[in-house]
């Protein structure tokens, strides 16, 4: 239980001057300092290769600050707080005697530590060694690491192998930043609390379930990386599948991190493996070409800069699977996700099934279901289509759609803050592991990505092509409405 | 069908200077002109006791207008178009000969005509009879009437005998103008046309049902008439009976009058009819004692102006009942209607059963079921309270409940007008009887009435009392918390 676990008031930040510290956890970090609820005695170690002094990693924390925190919300009484909490020190990670300077840094600070890498992960192993050389894992230490962890199974069981020398799995952190999103949080209450939902959260109350994850920033300086990746293993075994896990889980004994961790593993392995007889009418993968994003034109993936002109790497999948359990018998589950689309938007639609008999005109057109929308960008907050009566004198001629809305922004006054982070600092200094993922998790993510890709070399699949700032190729519509179905649109 | 009846473009209102039509009915002919609902050939002929001219009446007209209408609403075009429709009539109602009158300036109108009856039911008979004399009845005349039809089932059989002399039931319109508020009729939509709720809407998904109609103002100058009624029979007979047929009816085969007009008295005859064995745990009435509204002090209701102070007669009833069929086997439908309360609240809840284990924190207390409110005063909309998590850093450790609403009035941008008399008087321009009443209703409803009010004396219950500006006296609370239920607070 949570209650037996040690708060941790020491946090080691690898790669204190990096692109993810500099943009997400040094601004997290000021979040949390201004709602109070970090502890007096929290202080932060920023680790990184340059020599600078403590005065200027704090000069670079304010920078950040300025960047990367909105101008209304920042406190120069809150900004000093914070800067008071943070101490550099200089390491070249990949020289185990440097771990020494770490250690005469913190050799006053409370035990144990929480380290955090915000590093490349081939510099993971030599990192735990030289903590461990220097003495600083205690079995009530932690370590962070952020997804995804690796590039496929095999290089993921490496890693975890690294990890797993000197800490055992109940010290590890594994971070999904989407999982620190309110609205990701909020689905366990949504789900478990609200009798309504519940009692239809199964294949005899929903028709089918879509997640899409779009992004209309295409692949820009990091060409090279996500080329070797794709848009499958960077983004659904890692978000969506994440997602689909807590969309999909049985209801968990308690809301402890090992009940919920075992609830998301067994959906993952109830999800129907993608092979190579039945892939081709469950997978769609495609490229962008150039095209329009409000008004500005925008070259095709092979155009970008640094681009490789063969490259057949699908910046788009559109993914049908089913849970081969009790709960989701039949029950399509519909995944999409892609670069250089129309708008940002990450969501995921619930479509009850219809339930009566349309007697609301004489065509006799069928009745829909009612549909939920859980939004996690633009907006986070939950949505209910519902259908009344158009207004007016008519009588009941026909119905109308319109949304029950509770907006989370607005009503429970959230930020608009980028990212999750906060939350999940403050799990990794109490030693919540709920929101983090265990390694079977990973490995199953990882096992049934390897697999779909695989599938779809061997069958010598096509891969698609749409315009930039649009919603994907045709294929994607074609792989959903041969079900009947179609994706939802505003 | 609808299709095959006739349009009516004559609309002979009795009683065109009484208070209903001067403040509700002349105002919605204007905003159905306002609309453009009204067809070009449409005339009104207002008939009264006065001796006054067209040109009178029309001042008078206008004068209603720029009273019951909000100025902003007012256009001067639109007033000049409807005031152009409306002529007048002088005739003694009790004087057969009088009728000819009527005659002579309707005789090159279009036929057959609407007549409304804005008039005492004491002259009925008389109108029915000088309308068959003057031979202004035919079989496709409609004659409207409203509720509440009588003061007790005799009363208002001896009413339904004098209309049928001369009119069939399908050309008698017996309004209840709650009937036409854009939310009730909403209610056959949103039962009907959404899964969600169609799925859950019966013993299983449904804990109970609470029915409110709570009234601010108290009897003022309609002292004596009240006395003779009470409030069980000007409320409960008539508006929440009404509400409670269309919450609890079987889904009808079709929207048309007949099938929902049966399905209606199917509610009727399942409800559990009150007697003095059973009343005393179902039933409590009180009556107002002095009190403050808004930090006005008010009077008892024996020390209103008129009042008789050895009056027993109740300005409250609470009500619990059931419903003796298939689907509401053993639901609690609770009803509540009093005046001189702390404001005026007309809402509809739908408690919907829990479904599932409490896991949001370690006191276990058990998980509560979604609430849907329907309200139909002082906002028409609905609103799902769904159970979210608090926003923060914490964990699962509580919930908080949210209104995810739909304000009818934002998005279907109603109007803030007073009645849903527009709705009803297109209902009987074209012959749609779905939202009136039929005989079997009317009776059904006081015959259940008659046995309350019956066995209350016969066990000779208590009147309590409870002050004015509050929310009933305390046994009110006592009647629903015996099942461990509440009455639904904001």
């Amino acid at each position: 239980m949570s209650e037996s676990i040690e708060k941790i008031d020491t946090f080691v930040l690898f790669g204190v001057l990096g692109d993810l510290s500099i943009r997400k956890l040094i601004p997290a970090w000021y979040y949390l300092e201004r709602d109070g609820k970090l502890s007096d005695s929290l202080k932060i170690l920023g680790v990184g290769r340059k020599l600078v002094s403590d005065d200027e990693l704090r000069d670079k924390v304010k920078e950040s600050l300025k960047t990367h925190v909105s101008e209304e919300y920042i406190d120069n009484g809150i900004v000093s707080r914070l800067i008071e909490r943070f101490f550099y020190c200089a390491c070249d990670l990949s020289k185990d005697e440097d771990y020494s300077n770490l250690n005469e840094k913190i050799q006053d600070w409370s035990m144990p530590a929480a380290f955090y890498l915000a590093i490349s992960p081939s510099l993971f192993e030599s990192v735990c060694d030289g903590l461990n050389s220097a003495k600083l894992i205690s079995p009530s230490s932690r370590i962070v690491v952020e997804k995804p962890v690796g590039y496929n199974l095999e290089s993921s069981q490496e890693i975890n192998e690294k990890l797993t020398k000197h800490f055992d799995e109940s010290q590890i952190y594994r971070i999904d930043h989407y999982l620190g999103k309110e609205t990701v949080q909020n689905l366990i209450t949504l789900r478990f609390a609200n009798s309504l939902f519940s009692s239809q959260w199964n294949s005899k109350g929903i028709e089918y379930v879509e997640i899409t994850a779009a992004e209309s920033v295409g692949i820009e300086d990091r060409w090279g990386y996500f080329d070797g990746m794709g848009q499958l293993r960077d983004m659904v075994q890692s978000h969506l599948l994440q997602l689909l896990c807590l969309i999909a889980m049985e209801p968990p004994n308690r809301l402890d991190d090992q009940s919920i961790r075992s609830e998301k593993v067994k959906v993952l392995e109830a999800l129907k493996s993608l092979d190579k007889d039945n892939i081709s009418s469950n997978f769609v993968s495609a490229q962008y070409t150039d095209g329009e994003i409000d008004g500005v034109k925008k070259p095709g993936y092979i155009d970008e800069d640094g681009a490789n002109q063969d490259s057949k790497t699908e910046t788009f999948v559109a993914i049908k699977t089913e849970i081969q359990n009790w709960r989701w018998l039949g029950v399509p589950f519909y995944l999409r996700t892609g670069k250089r689309m129309a708008s940002k938007t990450t969501q995921i639609v619930i479509h009850f099934k219809s339930d009566g008999h349309y007697i609301f005109n004489e065509s006799q057109e069928s009745l829909k279901g009612n549909t939920l929308i859980i939004s996690l960008h633009p907006t986070e907050g939950i949505s209910l289509q519902v259908f009344t009566k158009p207004h007016g004198v008519e009588k009941h001629s026909t119905v109308r759609s319109d949304p029950m809305s509770l907006d989370f922004i607005k009503t429970q006054k959230l930020l608009n803050i980028p990212s999750g982070y906060q939350s999940l600092l403050m799990d990794i200094l109490s030693g919540n592991q709920s929101l983090f993922l265990c390694r079977e998790e990973v490995e199953l993510a990882w096992k049934w990505c390897d697999n779909a890709l695989e599938a779809s070399n061997q069958s010598n699949q096509d891969l698609y092509f749409y315009s930039a700032g649009t919603d994907g190729p045709i294929q994607s519509k074609e792989l959903i409405s041969s079900n009947g179905h179609s994706w939802y649109e505003e």
